[in-house]
C-alpha cells in the first residue's frame, strides 16, 4: 500500500467518527490536506436507529458502517483505531492510548456525549442508557429476558415486577423505547408464551417536565402522549426519579412519593459531555457549560485557538443568541460540513461567515404508523409523519447495503410485526436465574405501591 | 394466555433447541403429547453459517431464530429458557437451575457438544473455538482487530505476527474459516489501510492427518487444498499443535518442531460431549465413547431406559456397524424426526424399525465460487458445488425473513466482496492497546521461525 499523503499538506486530525467527524472527513475528500480520523470504534454508528437494535428489530451491523470502508476512496484520509488521552495545543499534538503522539495543524474534536445520571452514577448498572452498540445489546437482553423470567415466575407480585418496564426520560429516545416496548408486549410476542399474557406488561414513561418531547411544539407533545397511551404506555409527566434501588424506582410527583417495583429500568434522561470537554478546558481554558459541553465561537473554533474546532453533541453553539443547538444528527452533520469548508477557504486565504444552522425540522417516532413531525412551517403526525421518518432514516444511512437490509427488515416487520433480532446474548445471560439462585434477594422487594 | 396443554397427555421433555431438539419438537406438532423444550438460549442457531458471523458477512440475528417464534403455532409446545443441572430417571424428573423440577414421560436429550482442547483447556483463551454466537463475535473481534493493530505497529516482526492467522484443524469449520480469512485479507480489505498491505497476511491451516476434510473422498480433499492455496492459505497437513503460548504456536511436523508467531489463533480441531453425557452416564450407567458421547441403541434410546433418547451431536450411533455418524445438522434433523415418529407410533401401540440415516451427501465451502460436494453417487467442486451449497443453506434456514436477509446479504457481497458486519464490539475492545500499554510483554515474542 503506497501512502498517498503528501507530506507538506496541512494535517487535519479529527477525533470521533460520528455524524460530525465523519461528515467533516467526507467533505474534505478533495481538499489539499492530510486527514486522520481517530475513533475508538472501527465503525460509524447511525445512532437515530439504535433503539431499534435495543428492541430487536435491527442487527448492530445494519446501523453501523466500517469507517475504513466509508473512507476507502478518500486518498487523503487515514483511519486510526485508538483512544485519545490528551492534547497539547502548544506543540499541536494528540496523545493516544496505543500509538505514538500525532501532530495536527487543525484539530476537529467531535467525541460526543455519554449518559448523565446527575450525580447518581451508581444507577448506571440498574438503569442502563442507550449510546453504544453494547448498551443496545444489553437493553435488548434485559427486555427479552424479563419476559422469559416472568414466564417462569409463579408468584404474581414478582411476575408483575418482571413485566414492568420503566423508561426514565420523555425525550425522543425515551418515547421511541417506550413505544417499541409496548409494541413488543402487546403485539410482537402475542401467542408465544404459555403461562403469561405479555399484554399485561406495564410500560411507564417518566418525564420531569410537563409533557413528553419537551423541545417540540405542545400540540405534537400532546399527540405523542395520546399515541403512546393508545399503545399501552403509561405516561407520567412532572415526575422526578429520586432513587433507583433493588429493582425499585422511587418517583416524586409533586408532594407524593411513589415506589414502582420494576425489573427493567432504562435511562433516557440526560447526557453529559465526553471527557474531551474536560481535556480541552484544562489545556486551553475554554469555557464549558453545565453539561460539560464546550462553548464554541461563531465559527465553531474555541476561544484563542483558531486551529481547534469542536462540533456535534460536544459543542455548545448558542443558536442565534438563544438556547444551544440540540444534540441531534443534522446539527452535527452541518457543523462537520461547515468546518470542512472553512478549512478549505482558509487554505485559499478566504474568510468564512459564521456557522448558521439550517433547521429542516424534527421527527420522532412512537410506533408503527405513528410519528410526529415539526417542519417549522408545518406540524403533523400519523401515517404521513411515520412515512417521512422512514424515508429520512433510510436516506441518511451511509452504506447502500445497510439501506437495503434495513428496508427489507422494516418491510417484513411492517406486515408481520416481527422482532427477528431478539437474541438474548452476552455476558449477562445467566441473570435469568437470579430469582431462583438468590431468593432472599427477592424478599427485599416491598409491595408494589404503584 | 390460556394453557392449551391437556394435562393427561404424555409429557415429552426435550433438552436443547438445536437441529435435533427443534426438529423433534416440530415433528410432534400434531401428536397427542405435551412438549416442553428447554434451552439455555432463547434462539435456535443455524450453526453451519456461524463462520460467516465470525468473518463479518452475516449478523447473529440472520442465523438465529427465536425458539418461541418457531414454535408459536405449536399449541402443544412450551419453551423454557433454563439450564439443566441433573436428571433423575427413577422419578422421571429434570432439575433446572432457575425453575422447579419438571416431570417427563419421555426425555429427549439433544444438548450437543463443545470444544475439545485434548487436555489443554488453558488454550481456550488463546485459541477460541466456534460454537456459540459469543464465540463468533469474539473471533470476529480478533480477526478485524489484528488488522487494526498491524496498521499501527511500526516494528515489522510484530506487525507480521498481527498479520499471521493460524487455524488449528482442517475439518469443514477450519477450511471455511481459513478460506474466509484469506478472502478478507486478499480481497475485502484491499484499499482500506494506508500503512499495511493486508494481502501480506499469512493464513495457516494446521491439520494432524494427511489431508484437509478427512471424512471426504481424497480427490475432494485435494481439490479443497488446491482452492485454499489459490486463495492464499498455507495448508500444513500431518502437523500437530504441541503448544500454544504467548502468541506462539508450536507445531510438530514429523521430527521437526516449528514455532509460529501469530496473534490470532483459532481452534477448529475437536469437540467433546456437553456435560449431559456425563450426567446420563452417572444416572443411568449408559456407556460413553472417548469424546464423552452417549452410545445409543438402534432406536436412539439408551440401554435400559426406553423413555430416554439421545440425538444429535451428543449421540454416538454406530452407523451400519461402522464409524459413528458424523456430528452434522442432517444427522441431528433425521434423528429428531425419527424419535418424534417413534413416540407417536408407541402411543398407538405400534413398533418402530431401527433408525437409519439417509446420507444425502456432504458439502463444504472454501470461498466464493469454491466448494466441494460429495453426493455419494457424484463428487464435484467449483461454481456448481458452491451454488448447491448456497441453495442448501438458504433452504434450511428456519425463518422466512432470515432467508430473505441472508440472500440479500450474499447477493450484495457476491458483487462487492464486502464484509459489512465487521464491527469490533464487546468486552475485549480495549485489547488493541495491549502492545502499547504492556510493551514488555511484547519483548517475550521470539523471532518468527516459520
Amino acid at each position: 500500500m503506497t501512502n498517498n499523503h503528501i507530506e507538506n499538506q496541512p494535517k487535519v486530525v479529527i477525533l470521533g467518527g460520528g455524524f460530525g467527524g465523519l461528515y467533516a472527513a467526507q467533505a474534505l475528500k478533495k481538499a489539499p490536506v492530510q486527514v486522520t480520523l481517530v475513533d475508538k470504534r472501527n465503525f460509524h454508528l447511525f445512532q437515530p436507529l439504535l433503539y431499534q437494535v435495543a428492541t430487536g428489530v435491527l442487527s448492530p451491523a445494519d446501523i453501523a458502517s466500517p469507517l475504513r470502508l466509508v473512507l476507502s476512496q478518500h486518498n487523503n484520509a487515514k483511519v486510526l483505531l485508538d483512544e485519545v488521552i490528551d492534547i497539547a495545543p502548544q506543540t499541536k499534538q494528540v496523545y493516544l492510548k496505543g500509538h505514538d503522539p500525532i501532530s495536527y495543524d487543525i484539530l476537529i474534536v467531535a467525541t460526543g456525549v455519554s449518559h448523565h445520571y446527575f450525580g447518581n452514577d451508581q444507577w448506571s448498572e440498574l438503569a442502563p442508557g442507550l449510546k453504544t452498540i453494547e448498551d443496545a445489546l444489553e437493553i435488548r437482553r434485559r427486555i427479552y429476558m424479563a419476559f422469559e423470567a416472568a414466564e417462569k415466575e409463579s408468584d404474581p407480585v414478582k411476575r408483575q415486577a418482571w413485566l414492568t418496564f420503566v423508561i426514565v426520560g420523555g425525550g425522543p429516545t425515551g418515547v421511541e423505547l417506550a413505544g417499541a416496548i409496548a409494541e413488543i408486549a402487546h403485539k410482537a410476542l402475542q401467542g408465544e408464551f404459555r403461562d403469561i399474557d405479555t399484554s399485561e406488561a406495564k410500560i411507564l414513561l417518566i418525564e420531569g417536565l410537563d409533557r413528553v418531547l419537551p423541545p417540540y411544539p405542545p400540540e405534537l407533545s400532546a399527540k405523542a402522549e395520546k399515541d403512546l397511551t393508545e399503545l399501552g404506555v403509561t405516561v407520567q409527566t412532572q415526575s422526578m426519579v429520586t432513587d433507583i434501588n433493588d429493582h425499585i424506582v422511587t418517583v416524586r410527583q409533586g408532594e407524593q412519593l411513589k415506589q414502582i417495583s420494576a425489573r427493567t429500568i432504562l435511562w433516557a434522561a440526560g447526557v453529559k459531555a465526553s471527557k474531551m470537554g474536560q481535556v480541552l478546558a484544562e489545556q486551553t481554558g475554554v469555557e464549558l457549560d453545565r453539561a460539560g459541553r464546550v462553548i464554541v465561537e461563531p465559527d465553531l473554533s474555541i476561544q484563542g485557538y483558531r486551529d481547534i474546532f469542536v462540533i456535534g453533541d460536544l459543542a455548545n453553539f448558542p443558536y442565534q443568541g438563544e438556547r444551544p443547538l440540540p444534540g441531534v444528527a443534522p446539527v452535527a452533520m452541518q457543523e462537520g460540513d461547515y468546518v470542512a469548508k472553512l478549512i478549505q477557504k482558509r487554505i485559499k486565504g478566504e474568510t468564512s461567515s459564521s456557522f448558521y444552522y439550517k433547521d429542516f425540522g424534527s421527527l420522532a417516532v412512537i410506533g408503527q404508523n405513528k410519528a410526529v413531525v415539526d417542519l417549522g412551517f408545518a406540524k403533523f403526525s400519523g401515517v404521513l409523519a411515520w412515512m417521512l421518518w422512514v424515508w429520512a432514516h433510510i436516506y441518511y444511512l451511509i452504506e447502500f447495503d445497510n439501506k437495503l437490509i434495513v428496508m427489507l427488515q422494516w418491510g417484513w416487520n411492517y406486515f408481520t410485526l416481527g422482532r427477528g433480532a431478539r437474541l438474548i446474548t452476552g455476558e449477562g445471560q445467566t441473570r435469568i436465574s437470579e430469582p431462583a439462585i438468590v431468593p432472599e434477594e427477592q424478599e427485599k422487594v416491598p409491595s408494589i405501591t404503584h
